[in-house]
């Protein structure tokens, strides 16, 4: 599209216009590449499963083999196409000329329209699309991109599943300081921690499935979805008509079909499915941010490629920056629900397309989005890494303060009421702490303070062997890290390749 | 609160500022009424059933039944607490002052330390949450509000359905003109259009029977999630803890739980239950936005009360407000939706209260507003209209269009191309549209057009023959309204009382 | 990027996972052109004007623009940089080869430090970027693409106005039937409908100016902000790093300068560009969604290009597709919206990279969303029709109760109770409806019904008089539109050439 | 509201729907109490002067007032209304009876109708509202409730930031670690931390001020917005009618008005609002985000008032609670943007209610949000404490790689080429990072390492040298600081009273 607008200005090159003036001295041609935008998304973080189910000559492809399909089966059921017909369709299929249908377009205004008549004048026969309306067309393949789109996410978080749970079995005794409000908690173990979050992707996972098992297709309506044009063309025959949907969903794969649809899908399962997505990102994108929070301390990092370039200024720097692309990619999925969000209850009559824009748009930009972030995340659990030493150091400066609820039990069995024990143990904490960090004391010495105090009945012996206690303040952490992991292998077992699945190298 | 703003700005009365000045003027009295704000969602729309799961004093009971039910575990698994403290926490846990509650938190800034204090007071002992943090009780709790919302939603979605197939089974032979672009397309009939947007709902409902059936609680995790206080309380017995956790589930009702969880539970949990929400109002606020269309038809209307004002200024006027206040119900579900998205991926190592106020909100007001949806939507089922006599009218005004790819399947059987009987129908219609929106013409002759083009195959009697159909020109309306309601029937036999649900009168 | 995924599982092609066994088949060469994925709202809707501002080749290009304009006041402060040097950089500065850059950031993963070596190696020096951080770059050309995008939309936004206006003029003195809740409401004029979704625009257009006006630029300001580096290599000479950042703002002429600011710049000025976005969205999104109803009434249409088609099964249709492509476009919008304001409040520390990947998409697809929704509107303002005969007759149908107010008025000067008027109105316009709707009836007799009745102070012939009123009953709509008219005068004055914009032809 | 739900569940007590026998046993009165919710917000979090604003009593009595100065206006201008009527609305304007207005609403379905009713019947006259419809009392109402929520919102950020200048000349000659990525980048002050997030809220301001001086009334524009009421009522006489106008907008006080609006203001007003809301919580918002990563750093905390309770199971915790609500607060505000765009773009015609239940919920629970978070950051901003001792601690670990951009400026200096400087430094970066990380070093010797490196132009003496700068490491951070205190002097010059503001006590 070319407007009539730079040039004039440029003429001017002047005022609060003169915009194209400074543009155009810079951006010379206006042209050939200057022009050439590629989906970023795709570009620099999708990989190819994922892209080549949505790019724009897959889609042609996907079409013309579905309207080969519709063919056959009409003609199975009665309608008079010449087999030489089809045979001539499935000659020419592989021939796409997108520049070509992009200038039918231009004339006919109907995307589908200009679609048709390119696939006709190549065949040299008017027989796709018979008692079809677009939307018998569209709406199915794209439905098919979406369902196929489930598919390799699904795949992609077994995978990831699977390498969370490693990491976490590999790490389910490594003690460290948990935390609450960002401030040193209670003890935990690394491995307990991952497990968390892969928890969370586990139940995104199950709803993943349940979505998958029940994605109905719209099928072969007509155009208000009564069916009227199947029902006219096999002679009013609603017998041939079931069996002639029955085949086109037989091709999609998709396992459920609606009824009484209209001209559109209900909007609410794109909905649904960007939704999916969503909470499929939350895990990683808890853990991934998490990361970054622990890189700040140094306790770990997502690891450092050799040849990486931390900061073109500051050369000391390791960044957690695929981490934080995790949560860039998360922040868009949740843009695109907000416009799938818009497109619901927002139906007029039987349909139109004021969701088409969106819908060109989000369906494909959603579905790189989370498989960029599932690529990078399946990378950083692959390359990360734990620093012991840090941890250790950490924990032994806390560990006072991690004990307090087991001192704090120790007390209320000794007899001491639950709130007293609490404020006692609140005073001399609160204390140690100010005279740390004022620079007044360089060591925890709660302990100490703690066993002086008449009012508290643990003696500082006593405190220090609770303190001992070494991995048993960690409760049930390696059993939560076990029962995690099971779960995930049944998973994997009925999904080998997919929890096999190595991610393409990221940017 | 009370900051020490309003006076100064009254004292002075002018310059930018004087926004004090004037309102005192006008709103003397801030103080008592003045800052009593309800939440109007509650107040003007919600049910009695949702909002007693989610007052102030319905919760300080859930919590203190929780309580109960935690301590009576914990004495039979051998913890030292007496019968006599459990008794007197029973005999006063209906005495709810909340505004003492409230003059305790103002002080420890804690609002579980504040309603642990209250309820021990009360009792005169200090044996409830033993071995807890505050998140054993709260997220437990809140989860069980969540969870009997989602059965109260699930309920009234089942009358919903049951109310549409009702009507759709009515209207299922009442043939109009289906619009797709909001312009007539085909013929369909009231009920099919009906049942469409049912089929959506439908489909929404199932997906809410299966987050019911997999909705996991937080269960008695401690502070960081690896149970170690309990454990500790338990002597550290495994077992025990178990059976601790397996008792105050049953407690709860919720059939699944988390094993590996933070002291948060996952918030794409909260996402995934806001997410249903919007989901279950898509189909009926979709049927609410084409009543609007048809309500500037003449063809339906919600309904008009005897003694209700359509307009303050203009006495004509009836209006399809509930309908559009539907349409305003989604639009707020939007937001909570986008409340609970930015919660997801956003939790900090093992959680923290950065969520805190969201919920508050989120959880309750998402509620109010799918309830009043749900409430109004059966309000308007039930009090609709249609007018046959308009109906008819516009289908005989539309009728030559509306049996256009009729026409097109007869000429392709005669032989012509599809594309070419297309481009014929076409020149003609535009042309009768023309006079008649010209004025130049009065009537529909298209058929007489048609039926003299020599490149069209079909002559204007053949065409009459096709246009006097009825309803065979409607395909399988009839059939798609039954598939629809059988799968309904099917529903409201296993959930008989839901089914029949009456709901309350509407503002 | 390319995963070891989809062989293993196409090799296998059964099991859940057969996904890739079927398409590699109906995708086989999952190669060159299958993994081409333009940007589809640059491809198929956005202007060449501000497609040069945000494709790739471009923003290389303004980026060592950029890197020169530093380097030359660099030299002029003093830094030893060979005046051959720059001019080396100069004669290469148009060689942007995208793919050699792309692979060095695949070893650096770093991509500004890829984008550095390659202009390095072109020139065979190494003198850009010095006491730089990445963002002194990427920070300002990346605000210096926002800001001309604002410039562009503004300028179209005139245009927008211009054509508003000019069509209101028009139909200033066309009466119709004004709706509110969709139903016929009062008499207003065609032309004044379209001034009130103008003045909506023009509010916007004033909010844009205002941005354009206070738009802060983040300048040179080093890693954290503090300017450490370029005072360093200034000597610390505080005047000297003034005097470098003053010529470089001069170079992207961004009015106005951040002082404090971090790494990055506050990302709520991404969020206010956005939201601006979203605001001038709204009256042509409005107007649009307008005009949909109105061609279902046939009052109006979008108009209908020679060639185009409406629909590929239904000849006769011609449907509001570029205003229902208005509303997608606000659709969007909405969703970028959320992406934006998902960035705010979200800076760690001196800043990160969480951003990028967000930014990366929204800055764009916002811009090419927008540009595309205004040229669309420019479009049908431009070929948009009213059907003068179609709009008589629906007036006609509904005029006595157009006039109900009026009557009310004049009963009140008659001295009956403003009320008690209310009620008699109501009660006779209320039967006068259903006797139509039911078919009793076929006129609006409300008038005889009204002049009988007692209890209503005005005869028939009174009542008559009022409704032969014509225009009068318009009330002051024709001054508004002039109202209206005269803002956008002085406007377009200042912007003469954007008044006169015309669009490029849309798809 | 009282569906006819709870009953029939309750008596059969079993099956999935048993919730309410589950809920009817532990909340047994559903009455009274169980139903009475307040808006959480404004009890929580708001202050009085924003709860009196949109307290529904509030609100009556801004109606009154306007329905007063409407009659006296029209009075003057020659409308038959007796002196004694308008003094008898006066006298028993302030006699507000909640409960009565709502049971007149419960049977015409018309709010403003019941509101009508109960103040004419109060007064015993039928003079209020002529020739209005009920928008032109709602939308201005609601109009001056927006405003002045902005004039509120505006004093308080003016007095946050002349609290965040007080803190951030404090501390502009503290050096600490400033971070990029979370980990260690330069040196910088915590002053000129605390200015760079002032900075953004300071833009945020200007944007406040800008809509504030720019905001339009709707006026009294009847119907469909072309004053032929007004016009009928003062026969005919537009100058008048113009009069009429301008009183009310008088009495308003707002600055601005809209000539050519229908029944409905754009609701792309209200979404300016609610997005300017988002843009002058980001600054804040940003700032309790990094506030709580310096405190799990332990640099610095938000303060800890005597009495408080950090966690109810762990006594040593000392929260960030109060930044962490409000991150939640902008959370919330995101939410309610959603809703403000989503009624964007969707108006119909001239107009309806659709927006109504969303602006109810909205326009007020926005406000309070905000409220609540600028309250809560004024205190933040007044108890927050840093640590001196540990920042020194941690500038000391971190202070060879915090200069590694100013020795690669000296390196420079001394002729090696940039690229190749940063090489060497980032060599001997990490591997010091290495040994530290592992346990293998305690001590940060990168200085030794690069000293002796003969690549490397300096030696370790001069290494000391660059570190030994102090706060010349800073940069210009201190006069960044003063830039911003000056900035907001002005301000608060301006806004004296404004600045001065002290919060209430926050929950």
């Amino acid at each position: 599209m070319q407007g009539r607008f730079v040039k004039p200005l440029a003429d001017k090159g002047s005022g609060p216009s003169h915009l194209s003036a400074w543009l155009s001295e810079r951006l010379p041609e206006t042209g050939s590449n200057m022009e050439s935008i590629p989906n970023v998304l795709a570009e620099r973080y999708a990989s190819s499963a994922i892209k080549s189910i949505w790019s724009p000559e897959g889609k042609i492809r996907l079409e013309r083999d579905y309207w080969i399909a519709v063919m056959r089966a009409q003609r199975d059921l009665g309608i008079d196409i010449p087999e030489a017909a089809i045979e001539a369709y499935e000659s020419v299929k592989d021939q796409v000329d997108l520049a070509a249908i992009d200038r039918r377009e231009r004339i006919t205004r109907h995307d589908v329209k200009a679609r048709i008549e390119a696939f006709n004048e190549l065949a040299g026969h008017e027989h796709i699309h018979k008692g079809m309306t677009s939307r018998d067309l569209t709406e199915n393949v794209e439905q098919l991109q979406v369902f196929h789109s489930l598919l390799v996410v699904r795949d992609k978080t077994v995978a990831l599943l699977a390498r969370i749970s490693t990491r976490a079995e590999e790490w389910k005794a490594v003690p460290f300081t948990a935390r609450t409000h960002n401030v040193a908690a209670q003890p935990s173990t690394i491995g307990k921690r991952l497990a968390m979050f892969g928890e969370e992707l586990l139940h995104a996972y199950f709803a993943c499935e349940q979505l998958i098992a029940s994605y109905p297709a719209r099928g072969l309506k007509g155009a208000v979805g009564t069916q009227l044009d199947t029902l006219t063309l096999l002679n009013g025959d609603p017998d041939k008509v079931s069996q002639l949907e029955s085949r086109i969903l037989k091709h999609l794969g998709i396992p459920q079909k609606l009824d009484a649809v209209g001209q559109v899908y209900p909007r609410s399962l794109d909905f649904a499915v960007i939704s999916l997505y969503c909470q499929l990102a939350s895990g990683p994108a808890n853990l991934a941010r998490t990361l970054r929070l622990m890189a700040g301390h140094e306790l770990a990092s997502e690891g450092f490629a050799k040849g990486q370039v931390g900061s073109s200024a500051m050369p000391h720097k390791m960044n957690a920056r695929s981490c934080e692309r995790i949560n860039g990619f998360h922040s868009l999925l949740k843009g695109y629900l907000t416009m799938a969000s818009s497109l619901t209850g927002d139906q007029w009559n039987e349909g139109d397309v004021s969701c088409s824009v969106v819908r060109r748009v989000m369906l494909p930009d959603a579905a790189f989005a989370l498989d960029g972030l599932l690529e990078t995340a399946l990378t950083v659990l692959q390359q990360m890494e734990i620093y012991p030493a840090v941890i250790r150091k950490e924990t032994a400066r806390y560990l006072p303060f991690l004990a307090t609820t087991t001192l704090m039990m120790e007390a209320v069995k000794k007899g001491t009421g639950r709130e007293q024990a609490h404020a006692r143990i609140k005073e001399h904490a609160l204390a140690t702490v100010a005279d740390m960090r004022s620079g007044r004391s360089d060591k925890n010495d709660m302990i100490e303070r703690l066993g002086e105090d008449e009012d508290f009945p643990l003696t500082a012996t006593e405190i220090q062997k609770v303190l001992a206690g070494g991995l048993s303040l960690t409760g049930n952490a390696q059993t939560q890290v076990d029962q995690f992991s099971r779960q995930v292998q049944t998973i994997a077992a009925a999904h080998p390749e997919a929890a096999n699945y190595q991610p393409g190298s990221i940017l």
